[in-house]
């Protein structure tokens, strides 16, 4: 017969099985859980921690294969552990006269709201419970530990009620005459304990609560594991995106007790102080006190430090905890404690929790003490760190008093508060008076772009994380919730109906785009300081990478904010945008739409030309000397009609051109599929003046600038190019237009013509298009969409159920949303292709991406594998850009060592043979 | 110096020396032109043909790169030339007693109406016509020849007015009280040529008509040159799409005349009778006439065979001619031919002009003749005879004094009249009655199908030739004209406004859809019946092609009628359209997308689960032995939706639903971009159970069938994945079904289980897809949407520009439409990628192709070289798909002798090392 798959992992005694399951600290904590893989480790490097034993995650597994049943071997090998315990502890687990006593605990990989916490003093009964009062000579400690142990198990292992039993806990201490817990005697509390067992049998249909310390063991772990699949934890898995684990280990440990009297304490801390980062010790102690009462707020607690003046001993032995845990973690720990009775004894270690600058300051300091390398240090920083160091937020505590109006989807982070509009020109007009405004729309479009700039929050009753509000909003990095299906939103009486709750125009909300609650009211929001650490940290970055980081800028102010996050020139300048500014923009470009010969377009467009020239220089000066890529027209051009009667009659009037052939022409430009249709450079195609006014536009302002001693590099961007005479056309129209105007001006400016690759022909046929182009940057958010056939604005009614896993009721088809990730496996390889292929023809093709991912850190990963030149995205993603692109060289720094163990493997092979 | 280039070829006495210029007739017809090339070859085949010379196409395009002037190299070698002929026939060009005449003749290598024809007698002059009249003793025949001339030259060479030159003519005839043009006498035709010069001279900005015969024949060949430019020839081009000519040649050759008494004649002819395509020789003749007189109509000309008997010797010359050229040819020709004074004279020779039964009946006979191989009879077929074989016509003659309404775009060839019906149920129930329908709609939608099956010809206002009328009306070979602007039309008052013209339902109209007019009125149409020969070579295609030939088919009778084109399966079974078919099932459908919980969903699809099992039982039965690939639910569920407040209604009875709650889902359906929605297999991993209904109903159609001894082969296709595991959820869940329902029927089905690639995506990942997919179908319709980006519905706006050529107005990006033709550089790319990643992980991999390509010449030879398994296409392109899936075997042949020189040279070039 097989041996039987180890399946509880003891520790104690300095020793624990568990530190050899797995090389890794990660894999380990995949194995035992969080929890479990601290206590290994922590026995394992000889501190003081109560033995005990780790029940691994498969057990998770295997409960829920065997229809939620503990199978006879797990039974078993918990047994023979609690024997070895029983054994180190010189007691008996069902010893009436001297209990060993236990808690249990549950321990996934990731510690997760809604999952069962904890049970302590497990082992007691009605006998063993007069047998501690004996033992420990103390009857009100020993009613006090199985009161508590019963309502433990009642509520949290059995799931029971648990405002019932703090009313007969209430009405408890009302016969005593006393108001708090701890003035109730022995006697009261015995009598507690028959009340609440008279509970738990009325409520557990009759049955006894459970006397046999084994059967309360398997109560335990199975309420552990039923708790893993309670609603609030499912729910937060898939919120937060955790696919990867399968289930949870549960530690049973000993019982240690930090209130057995004024030498006994218990209490919470952290190596370095989680808010700051500083490097001092940091935590919270009460003396005479179990666990629970330092969370539950009942004793304020008193300052780790002055534990060493009432329990030396115990805290230079904490001290030195401290230490060698940093060491071996390389990071701050997060450690819970208890001392008995003069002695210490560690029952958590885990990665501490902090804020955005102390994920910063420890890194940094950490490589200046030596405990990190500066790549180790780098490696550690995740995306959102970084994020959380630029967005303002909204205090938990805050939040939590405050009235929650609804839920949507947490678009972009941070937090914002200001007064409803409902339109994009109510919004302008608001923050011109200086007020702070959220804009608040059904849904947003191309035309709000100026509301929603001056808004301070942007809140939407439909879309996606990909909308069009979603993507503008994350380019500003400003607070956006959208999809928040609750609104009722009635322009005409600006107002909006949202339950029985009616918030009109004016009215204050705040929305917190970490959540994507929105709440009622002006709440107080705090904006995080970037510490110095961070730009140490950046600064290391910048100096590993190789690939370049650029910025999705439109605007001058864009531009400057850009290069202060870090950007290294503009990878995608939007044209179209500025089209919207004024509405004498706006009217120039519906008046060249409505055009009705070729000649009144070109007067239409020379309209525009003088905007678009200062708009341009504008950029120019504030990119001086860093290459500016500008895209030509890309949206198709019913984004530019007017919307209304009002809209109509203005252009109406501007051209001369009846109401009814204006509504007409708007008309026809209507698309069935508008992402496939006519825009991108198909305008220019149809509309070369488009093209001419544009190209001129740019080299007239790179002229302009090269006169006042700016230094411009413009890179002309064809966009949405499927074929090589397509773009030949336009490049040729474009070449001989601006080299006329540089001739003519009698000026060296260099200009660069490119295309982007966001339509799969392109990338399949990338080597004849690089003979044209001089760059390629790639639109990864088109070619997604055409690649797997999925409109981004139409993928919300499915897309979520590809992505999310089966357990959370999805399909898990994709692991990532592909608009917020690249599709490494589908899109990926087109992009590889592209490059490839445009290299192939073209040596020292310039290659970039300017899609969302350009500032995801996986895609920018991928985008340096590919062998990019750089990455462009919006200006708050370019540090993570910059980090990503850092973590890029340091895992290939990793990986090259790999290859190099393969080969020599591969020679030895060739050797043997 | 270096010797000037060849611009000009002689051609007399035997001699050609055009026929040197290149190997085969067709490049020598585009050196030559058409007409050149046939003069060439009769003279170096020792056929009586008056000497002359050809001016080469390369002269046309100089012409117009040196701005429309002829040059000076090219006037030297006509002179070189022309004294060549001056020394062939004994007479001098710019002889006054004895002159040479020629005629100019224009000759593209494709014909071409509104080009240039003739122009004859060129080299008289008031003298020289005086010396002719003197030499022939005949003053008559001069003048009349000097006034012809007169009046080519300036209405045809010089563009004057025809109009007043025939009204001179008119005033003359009437001045000698004569009716027609013969009957003027010498006197009357002399005063005539002054009159005429006059004419010139007064139009002409008081120039006298040229009396040099170099400058008339100079005049003449740039005449030739510019008509290559005019309207109608560049409209032609387009229309035809021809892009490959660079321009026309000019012929000049010794005049002839049948004009010279009754031993002289002239005649055209068709070495076999091009109507029927019989052997035998068929044409008209005149004697004592030139070959305008034949054309024009004003004498009735006498059959062929009568030449015989009066000019015997000639006549026997003549068929000797006819076999000799056939011969040579190895086709029917065109001739021309004029006797002078008994002599035989051949003017003109091509490849002749023949109705759709006579090309199938001539290949045919010519391979029974040994005149051709069966692979060249099967080459020679182009898909237009097939085409043709099968639509009804409108004679040209019938159309010409017709009142015609509108012009749109020709979708579909053929032509159908019938009583207008602006709703797809009024054409129904018009069909009822027994009436001929045309279903008129602005647009059609899916919901329309019934009616456009009921109709005989579809018309619509907007459309390309891809819309979903002309799609659907091409899969049943239905006569369709889509993008008519013109109308007008209003439903309220089911009538359309036409310019100043009312159609109302129920008038009649008349559709050309080889044209695309619109006519007023019930016009004769006559059906092509469909030969021996036909069927004959189409056996012949089977014999020799590998790739198999399905079809599209939705229902039994598309499916018995595919049958009959020679469908050998069918390849794309939709079962959407399946839902339209009744009310009944409408509502199912609709109940369905309505249903607010899964139970009331499956209640909705168990009502259609009958309908659908019964129509599969009935294509199965039609195809019994034959595969038939079932493709899944594929529309977005927004076309089913009701569209009207009737269909609401009606649904909310059936449902119990509110008309307000109906409304709003049907709302919240609407997509941005649905051809990139939900749609497809996305419809089934959100609502499974249809996916349940569907699989259901086509297995249980198969166990029926196969207990009734029918054997059936169902292949279930899962439309639009993008990747392998969302595939093989389907796939599973499709298999476990289908398993226990086979294995509870205790009979043997077999079934496979495959998907469509249609979305790059999977192209790209198909060893993974393959994995999971038993066979693979390409939808190009889909793939080239998602991998040019192109809307097939919104590409009209600028897709023509792409296609049509710089010289047509438009930019010559694609050679084809995409949509007609596959774009094989890019999709196909896609397709061979597809193919070679499904076969590295799956063998024996069926693939086919189920777009609108499968039934396209060009596709479906590159579908046999990717190595594809079958085409599937709708009924009426099957033999055009069986053609090219033969020709594509021959082009293989040819195409293995060249690799086999290839290697025989490499394997020399080795032997030299």
């Amino acid at each position: 017969m097989a041996k039987a798959e180890k399946l509880v992992f003891y520790f104690g005694g300095g020793k624990a099985e568990g530190i050899r399951v797995a090389k890794t600290d990660a894999e380990r904590r995949m194995i035992l859980g969080g929890k479990g893989a601290g206590l290994a480790d922590m026995t394992a490097a000889g501190l003081p921690v109560p033995p005990g034993f780790t029940i691994s995650v498969q057990n998770c597994e295997d409960y829920y294969r065997h229809d939620r049943k503990l199978s006879a071997e797990l039974k078993k090998q918990v047994m023979e552990n609690m024997a070895k315990v029983e054994k180190a502890m010189g007691k008996k687990f069902s010893d009436v006269n001297d209990p060993l006593l236990v808690s249990v605990r549950s321990g996934a990989a990731r510690s997760m709201p809604g999952m069962m916490e904890t049970i302590l003093n497990l082992g007691l009964n009605d006998k063993a419970v007069e047998g501690l009062a004996k033992k420990t000579n103390n009857p009100r400690f020993a009613y006090d530990a199985y009161r508590r142990f019963i309502q433990m198990y009642s509520t949290t292992a059995m799931g029971l009620s648990k405002e019932p039993m703090e009313e007969i806990l209430h009405q408890a201490k009302k016969k005593a005459g006393v108001k708090t817990d701890p003035e109730l005697n022995a006697e009261a509390l015995k009598e507690l304990c028959e009340q609440f067992k008279k509970f738990y049998s009325d409520n557990m249909k009759g049955q006894p609560f459970p006397q046999d310390p084994y059967e309360q063991l398997w109560g335990a772990i199975g309420a552990v594991f039923n708790s893993w699949e309670a609603d609030k934890a499912v729910t937060y898995r898939r919120v937060e995106k955790i696919s990867n684990l399968k289930g949870t280990a549960v530690n049973v440990q000993t019982m240690v007790f930090g209130n057995m009297g004024d030498h006994s304490g218990t209490g919470v801390c952290f190596t370095r102080d989680p808010n700051t980062g500083e490097n001092v010790f940091y935590g919270d102690c009460l003396i005479n006190a179990q666990g629970e009462d330092v969370v539950a707020g009942i004793r304020t607690p008193m300052k780790l430090a002055e534990l060493g003046k009432l329990l030396p001993k115990a805290y230079k032995q904490l001290c030195d905890v401290r230490v060698h845990l940093e060491k071996h973690y390389k990071d701050m720990q997060d450690l819970e404690f208890t001392v008995q009775e003069e002695k210490l004894f560690m029952l958590q270690c885990r990665t501490g929790k902090r804020t955005a600058p102390a994920v910063f300051r420890i890194a940094v300091d950490m490589v200046k003490e030596g405990l990190l390398t500066k790549q180790e240090a780098i490696a550690r920083i995740t995306p959102e760190d970084i994020e959380r160091l630029f967005y303002p937020q909204l205090d938990a505590q805050t939040a939590k008093s405050a009235t929650k109006l609804a839920s949507g989807i947490n678009a972009v982070p941070g937090a914002a508060t200001g007064q409803v509009a409902f339109t994009a020109a109510d919004a302008e007009e608001m923050a011109e008076l200086g007020q702070k405004v959220l804009l608040v729309r059904k849904e947003t479009s191309p035309e709000d772009v100026g509301g929603m700039h001056a808004a301070s929050g942007i809140l939407t009753a439909t879309g996606g994380k990909t909308s069009h509000a979603a993507v503008v909003a994350r380019g500003w990095g400003k607070c956006c919730i959208v999809g928040c299906e609750a609104l009722n939103i009635d322009y005409e009486t600006e107002s909006m109906k949202v339950g029985d709750k009616i918030v009109k125009q004016g009215d204050f909300l705040t929305l917190d785009g970490n959540t994507g609650d929105v709440y009622l009211g002006k709440l107080p929001l705090k904006l995080p300081e970037q510490p110095p650490a961070y730009q140490t940290l950046m600064k290391w970055c910048d100096e590993l990478r190789r690939l370049k980081v650029r910025t999705n800028a439109d605007t001058p102010y864009d531009a400057e904010n850009a290069i202060k996050m870090g950007a290294e020139g503009i990878g995608l300048c939007r044209t179209e945008h500025m089209f919207f500014d004024t509405e004498e923009r706006r009217l120039a470009i519906q008046e060249m739409i409505v055009a009705e010969t070729v000649e009144a377009r070109k007067a239409a467009l020379a309209k525009l030309l003088p905007f678009q020239q200062s708009d341009f220089e504008g950029i120019f000066k504030a990119m001086n000397n860093k290459p500016v890529t500008i895209r030509l027209i890309d949206p198709p051009l019913h984004e530019f009609t007017p919307k209304d009667d009002a809209g109509v009659h203005k252009l109406s009037q501007v051209t001369g051109i009846s109401p009814e052939k204006i509504k007409h022409r708007c008309e026809q430009l209507h698309e069935a599929n508008p992402m496939l249709g006519h825009r991108g450079c198909r305008l220019c195609i149809t509309y070369p003046e488009i093209l001419d006014m544009q190209v001129t536009a740019i080299i007239k302002a790179a002229i302009a600038c090269a006169k006042a001693g700016i230094k411009v590099l413009p890179e002309i961007m064809i966009p949405l190019t499927i074929d090589k005479k397509e773009l030949a056309i336009q490049a040729d129209q474009a070449r001989a237009l601006a080299d006329g105007l540089i001739k003519a001006a009698g000026i060296k400016v260099k200009y660069m013509i490119g295309t982007m690759i966001e339509i799969p022909r392109a990338a399949l046929l990338a080597d004849q298009i690089a003979e044209v182009a001089e760059f390629f940057s790639f639109g990864t958010n088109d070619l997604t969409q055409m690649t797997l056939g999925l409109s981004r604005d139409d993928a919300g009614r499915f897309l979520p159920i590809y992505v999310a896993s089966e357990k959370d009721g999805g399909k898990g088809i994709f692991k990532h949303d592909p608009f917020q990730s690249l599709d490494q496996d589908g899109v990926g390889m087109l992009v590889k292709m592209g490059i490839e292929k445009g290299r192939s023809t073209r040596k020292d093709l310039k290659v970039g991406i300017c899609g969302e991912h350009g500032g995801e850190a996986a895609s920018v990963k991928f985008c340096h594998r590919v062998g990019m030149n750089y990455v462009s995205c919006s200006p708050y993603r370019v540090p993570i850009a910059r980090l990503a692109a850092a973590q890029a060289v340091i895992s290939e720094n990793l990986g090259k060592a790999k290859p190099a163990i393969k080969k020599a493997k591969k020679s030895a092979k060739k050797k043997t043979k």
